[in-house]
Formats: C-alpha cells, sequence, structure tokens
C-alpha cells in the first residue's frame, strides 16, 4: 500500500526561523530534532547556512548560518535512528566557501532555494555541495510567479547540470490548487527524469497538506512539512498530518504529538503563525506575506479591518 | 470559466450553534445575514427548525429552533438581494408540524440532515417540506461511517422517493481525503440522477476547502462553507476562501472580510473552534469529535499533553 521511495523531510527550524529571524534556543532545536529522529522521519532540516556577509549575526540566531559546532551542540547525545541532517542555501545569499567537506560536517544534506533566475548560481551552489560529497535538493521558490520558457530552461539545466537527488516545487505565497500542483508536477517531469520532484507548500489557503497529498497522488516523492505548520506567516505543511496520512510503518506519529505540545505550542506565545485573514488574502491574490505580515503586527490597531487591507493590498501598483 | 449551477451555502449560524448550544446574539445573526446577502452567496442558513420536544428551549438558544418571529426579527429590514434563507431539520429530532405552508415562512429552503439508518424518517421530513412549497435538500451525514449497500440504497431510495434539489455528502469527522470524495461522488452520482449533488465538509485535516474543490472538480453544485470556518470542534470549510477560488462574478468577498473582522473574529473569546491535535486526531482516526472537545475544555490541565490524548482516543474500547 505505501510508497518506499517516499522520503519526509521536517523543516520547522529551517522555515520557522523566517518567522523568528532564526533565533530558536538549543533547547527548543534539540527537542525537535529529537522528535524527528524518534518519529522516523527521513530527513530534519535545522536551518540555513547562509553567509554572514549578506546576513548580520547581530540581528540572526545561529539557525540562519548552521555552523558546524552549533549543529554538534543540537545534535550530540541523540541517536538520529538513519534520520538525516540538512541545512539550506539561499541562492543568492550563500557562500560556496561556507561548505566544510562531508567528512568534517555533521550534514548529510544540503538544499539550495533559488528562484529561476538564479538558477545557475543554483546550480555553482548545487555542484559544489555534490562535490564536496553532499546529498542535493534544488529548491525552486515562489514557482505561483514563474511560467515558460525560463522554468522549463531552469528544469532541463537542473536535469542536465547536477547530481541533485531532487528538484522541489516550492509555492511560497500559497497560492496554488490542486490543479495547479497537478500541472507542475507534470511540466517538472517533462524535463526531471533522473530525479525525484520534490513539494514545499505554505498554508495562505489551508491547502498545504491537501496541495502535498496531490503531489504525492502525482508522484512527488520528497515531501516537506512543519511540527503544527510552524513557518512564516500562514505556514508550512503540518507534518503531522502528513505522518497521519502516509502508511509507511516505519513512521510515527507519537514523538510528533509529545514535542508539538511540550515545545510548539508554547512558541505561540513568541510567534504567530497560521491562517489569518490577511494571509488569506496574499494566497488568493498570488502576492508576496510581507504586507500581510506588517498587517498583522501586534501593535496595528486596524489588524482586524480586513477590508481595508484588502483595499490596501489591491490599491498597490504592483497591481 | 465559471459553472452557473453551483450554489453556495453558508451555514455560519447553523453550524456554529453546535458549538455553542445555538446561542447566538440577535445582532450577530443579523450581521451575518446582511453579509451573506451582500456577498451574493445562493443561501444562508440560520439554523435548525429541531422538535421543542427533543431540546429544550432551557438548555438551547433560539437558533436551534428558528420560530418565524425570530427568523424575522433576523431578517427585517435587510434586502436579500436573491439571497434564500434556509433552516434544517435532523430526521431524528425534528417534527413535520413545525414547518408552516410556504405562504406563511420566510424560509425558502429545509436541509434535512440524516444518518443512513434514519433515511425513511429523512425522506418523511423532505417530503412534508416538499408538498407545504419549500426547496428541499437531503444531508447524509457522518458519511465516512457508511459504506454499502445500505448507503446506495439510501441514495436510491431518495432519489426515487423525494423531489430534493440536491442530496449531500456530509464529512461529520473531517476524515475524507481527495480519493475518497472523488470515490464518494462518483458512487453518489451512480443513483442521484435528477438532483445535484452537495458537499459539507469538515476541516480536522485542514482539507474542508480542499475536499469542497475536489467535490467542485467532480460536479458537485451544492457547497457549504461558514465565515473563517466557525463551527463545532475544528470547523467547516472557510466560506472566504470558497469565495476566493470561484470565478462567478456575482460573488463579492468584501462584506465577507468587513462581518469577519467585525463578528467573527470577537465571538473567539466565547467560541473555540479551528485546528487543534485533538481534532486533528479524531480526523486521521475517523472518529466522532466529542472526546477531542471534551479534551479542548478550558479546565483541562492536560489540554496538550497530546500523548495522553492519543492514548486515550485509542484505548477506548471502540476501536
Amino acid at each position: 500500500m505505501y510508497r518506499p521511495d517516499i522520503k519526509v523531510v521536517d523543516c520547522t527550524i529551517r522555515d520557522g526561523g523566517l518567522a523568528n529571524n532564526s533565533y530558536f534556543t538549543l533547547e527548543t532545536v534539540r527537542a525537535v530534532y529529537k522528535a524527528i529522529c524518534d518519529s522516523g522521519i527521513d530527513y530534519v532540516e535545522l536551518g540555513y547556512r547562509n553567509s554572514k556577509k549578506m546576513f548580520s549575526p547581530d540581528k540572526y540566531g545561529p539557525w540562519r548560518f548552521c555552523d558546524e559546532d552549533v549543529l554538534r551542540q543540537a545534535t550530540d547525545g541523540i541517536d538520529p535512528k538513519g534520520t538525516k541532517l540538512t541545512v539550506m542555501q539561499d541562492a543568492h545569499k550563500a557562500d560556496a566557501d561556507d561548505v566544510l567537506p562531508k567528512e568534517q560536517s555533521v550534514v548529510d544534506m544540503i538544499r539550495i532555494a533559488t528562484y529561476v533566475k538564479d538558477v545557475d548560481k543554483a546550480i555553482h551552489l548545487a555542484n559544489n555541495a555534490t562535490e564536496k560529497g553532499y546529498e542535493v535538493t534544488v529548491n525552486i521558490m515562489a514557482i505561483s510567479h514563474e511560467g515558460s520558457p525560463f522554468l522549463d530552461e531552469a528544469l532541463q539545466q537542473i536535469e542536465e547540470e547536477t547530481q541533485a537527488q531532487a528538484v522541489y516545487i516550492v509555492d511560497s505565497f500559497g497560492a496554488l490548487y490542486s490543479e495547479t500542483v497537478h500541472y507542475l508536477v507534470e511540466k517538472y517531469r517533462m524535463y526531471i527524469k533522473t530525479k525525484e520532484i520534490g513539494v514545499h507548500f505554505h498554508n495562505n489557503q489551508q491547502l498545504a497538506f491537501a496541495n502535498t497529498v496531490e503531489g504525492i497522488i502525482k508522484d512527488a516523492n520528497f515531501l516537506d512539512g512543519t511540527l503544527y505548520g510552524l513557518g512564516r506567516a500562514a505556514g508550512n505543511c503540518p507534518i503531522e498530518l502528513l505522518l497521519g496520512f502516509l502508511k509507511n510503518p516505519k513512521y510515527n506519529i507519537v514523538p510528533l504529538l509529545d514535542v508539538i505540545g511540550k515545545t510548539i505550542i508554547p512558541l505561540r506565545d513568541q510567534i504567530e503563525w497560521g491562517y489569518t485573514i490577511p494571509y488569506m488574502l496574499s494566497g488568493v491574490l498570488d502576492r508576496h506575506p510581507q504586507l500581510s505580515m506588517q498587517w498583522m503586527e501586534g501593535s496595528n490597531p486596524s489588524k482586524h479591518d480586513y477590508v481595508e487591507f484588502y483595499n490596501h493590498l489591491t490599491d498597490d501598483p504592483e497591481q
């Protein structure tokens, strides 16, 4: 009944870090890491390996850089039980030299996040990681804003010029519906013949889990999720829903339930994420969530004046 | 691009009434009614027309009974602009005599909610309403617990013995996935040849909106939703998402945004609804949300001990 090729990737700390500038306590990261390892999930992503030249360490926490010693503190003494460790590099904000040879690193996989226009930078970083001994994926962000012919060309290049294990559809704006997911997986498959297809969805329209299932139906095998959907703005596919759906007996939902109750729920006092009307509107209108995030800031007295926000969003000259 | 046969039904007050024993203020109901009429939504359901012999008016608010004078107070002076008024009768908890002839009523449609085993009672109530001049639907609840041959027989009977406009798939437990939605619409269509198919989904797995879209894709034309998903436990398909998706230019999302911010958001101080781990688990396990609702009550100090809840739920002899 189940498809053994499916790999689940938890990116709670990495994507959640977009909501708190990657300031998680070591205790939080260790609790998440342990729970993911105990649950049988295939990969756990503990942050970005981005460049300190482009992000100031004064303004961003340690999980934006994932120095090797920091990762060791996060993982030491915890049995990974087969779960692999991954970090992400942004194609336009990372440095190939920040990646050590695999023998000197606790990282197993490096995921390169890119816009279509930065695909050559992404390929450079992907090949750098491959050469140094890591597994690699290339994750194409803001996919709802990308059309032919540049997307097609990027896919062809990634297929031919990298040894990535998977190429991702990343719905940064939470704008896709099941039909667009089907369309995109089919388009990817036209070019991606030797690699897996991955899916990473945002929850602006409460479709992140549903779209992940649609990806599975169309044969995507790399599936991203986060605990309780923690992530920027409306958040991500809740990984507990994904484990509730998948049938592979190696997965165990109980450690996830435990860490959500004890570690993730208390974070709600510091980080706001999940479905709100401003995030819903940015999803429906296929817009970056930035204006919505500003609107939802605690200090805005008009926070719940959604008509004013709608006008604000649709009056913007970008439209 | 759009399908003119599609009818959207707002059931905020009716389904939300399951979360507060139908105690909404008249001001709330009027605000919801006005917003729905202004948005171009086809039907608005203001409650149940259930029997006072089976529900005590001491324990339930006016929207459990929807007396004609109460409905008049809720709607007087508001231009319906084509939006029709509906109430629901539970097949096993309503009385045919509580339905006046249409000429004496402000109601346009009566929806009969039933379990498969009560289908003969439902048909009796449906035909009572038809004879008295109303539009009618029959809504089969707890559909994830129903299989052949009794469901098939019920569908055949409803097709042959009633003049209902639509027959609904009601996923009371939030347990369906897109594949089960497709399967059920196709099964319904084997028997339901002269009526529309309707869909009413719960949000335990964040699939209520996604499954509604899957229903649309398979040709369901009666679509239920509620403002901001308000409803029992995890709630329903958020009707604002549905209007964001549908293309018929007669629908206008702005009045919904307005009433959500001004009327629905403040209700969160009195009513808890939406995605939580206990509701998620009842959806994944295809169980009634009752145990989850008890667990989530404010007074439970173990509310966020989800492992304990999971054990509680799966140790139950019903399994």
